[in-house]
């Protein structure tokens, strides 16, 4: 059931740094990201295209995307809020660009200011945007659908409207949708139950990530239900880093050292050097003294006898 | 696959006190035990009958299982490093002993400083000395495979190895044996693998519960895992206490209040109540001062409109 193969694309630099007080320097954060995509990594997302005014942890995006489009083999992702972020977007040359849509109103309208009626004509200007382009230049363009697994201000949200908004963002156009546990609600069962809802609605091929946090502990074991799923993308972050700001005590991604051992020791192959990542992890705490990061793999040490799976490209 | 009813085995005031310097005041595990009782905890692992010079943190092992069995419903269980540790169990009248077998010999060695065939006859012997009680007065009697998943000395243990020793055990007359993750060497994939190899020689009734730690952050998955393999027993520690002190920087039991979590969360039913086992964990707390308590869900809270499906008896 589990693919042999699994792409762990690391959010750090976005979802890690956004929440975090600390404004991280460019130069540290490029050597972060050059750092880990020799060490095998293939998808980073570098930044969000939002107002300086509101995340100045993220004000060097533009820089970032066009500094890591020179990476090869990686695949430079980012989160816009909105229409101009994707054109900002499109303008650095983004591999893949990420809409949230949060299926919680009320979340959507305090985290992005927009009703889902908003969020949806954005999707389907940003669809047409990218489509002008020429085809070799068209970023992959995700909807993901937030606070799916419940919301910190409306609680459980009802399967018809996630299966709706789901529709709703493939109809406008994306070519994709991810889910994703803002609030850190997620459970093993409620991941299964959530990706065949989904999937239900738009395909097997059009649902491969989900974007996971660690709030409650729970992260690895909604991944594992999540692989056993199917899904062959996931997220996480170096440190556990981030989580949502707007979702209080809802701090912590995926570890990514933490389930690249996981992914490692199931003989699941990541690409990734294991050892590299470990190394990498002392270059961010050393770029954000102060800074919390999460973690168990790192302060154990790897298993004696333990043949690495994965390798840098 | 998974079953409707798990089994929750606190092993806080054995395993969680062996590892810590601090050495918490028989008053305080008291308490610790009987509101974890009353929080619906069913099985308390209360101590280990080693000498007192060994482990002074659990010199009080006799007076706590007298006093232990006074709780009604509890299942008051005790580890016993041999012969004369089970001979003390019987005497303060302990419900369930285990006898732990490394399968690394060398590992059983520096433990146990005994070697695999000197266990096999101590298993004999207290099956016999069990076997010599009116029928209602024996206890329950597990052989526990530690080092199961790899040992820091050994490396990894051919399976050959653990099924000779797990049929000895059961020839010895073990009631049962268990898989112990003692080095956090486990990942899913193995402890589905070693489930079934374990399985395949003593039979399905004959392993239920398997003790695994979060060394490395995969406590929660390995869990999982267990569960969907069958497994109807986990063992766990309030605030992830302890680890084994034989294995350098193998410290955290799975954190018992986010194990919880996940099954009340997934609609597993443990009978216990997660608000008083929250509750319980500032208590733990108060009565060791300085030390690490892990776990996230007590930080995060339970989410919203998040209905327990637990309850105490």
């Amino acid at each position: 059931m589990i693919a042999s193969q699994i792409l762990v694309s690391e959010v750090g630099p976005r979802d890690g740094l956004q929440s975090i007080a600390s404004i991280m320097p460019t130069a540290a954060k490029l050597e972060w990201i050059r750092a880990e995509a020799a060490a095998g990594v293939r998808e980073i997302e570098v930044g969000s295209f939002v107002p300086a005014a509101l995340l100045p942890q993220l004000a060097d995006t533009d820089e970032l995307v066009r500094a890591a489009r020179t990476i090869p083999g990686l695949t430079v992702a980012v989160l816009v809020p909105n229409l101009r972020g994707a054109q900002a977007a499109i303008s650095a040359g983004a591999h893949k660009i990420t809409l949230p849509l949060s299926v919680s109103e009320t979340h959507s309208l305090r985290n992005l200011r927009r009703t889902h009626a908003e969020v949806i004509a954005d999707a389907r200007s940003i669809a047409q945007a990218i489509r002008a382009l020429p085809r070799d230049e068209q970023p992959h363009f995700e909807g993901s659908l937030s606070t799916a697994f419940g919301c910190t201000i409306e609680g459980p949200i009802a399967d018809a409207q996630i299966s709706r908004l789901a529709e709703a963002l493939m109809g406008a156009g994306c070519d994709e949708v991810g889910l994703s546990d803002t609030t850190g609600y997620a459970d093993p069962a409620s991941v299964r139950r959530l990706v065949r809802l989904v999937r239900g609605v738009v395909g097997a091929e059009a649902l491969t990530g989900v974007h996971l946090h660690n709030t409650r502990g729970l992260g690895l074991a909604n991944a594992l239900a999540a692989l056993e799923e199917g899904i062959t993308t996931l997220d996480s972050s170096m440190g556990g880093l981030g989580g949502c700001p707007f979702a209080p005590g809802a701090s912590g991604n995926l570890v990514t050292e933490d389930l690249c051992f996981m992914l490692a020791a199931m003989g699941i192959d990541t690409g990734i050097d294991l050892n590299a990542l470990l190394d990498l992890r002392k270059l961010i705490a050393q770029a954000l003294p102060g800074e919390v990061l999460y973690g168990f793999t790192a302060a154990a040490g790897l298993p004696l006898g333990f043949h690495d799976t994965g390798s840098a490209a």
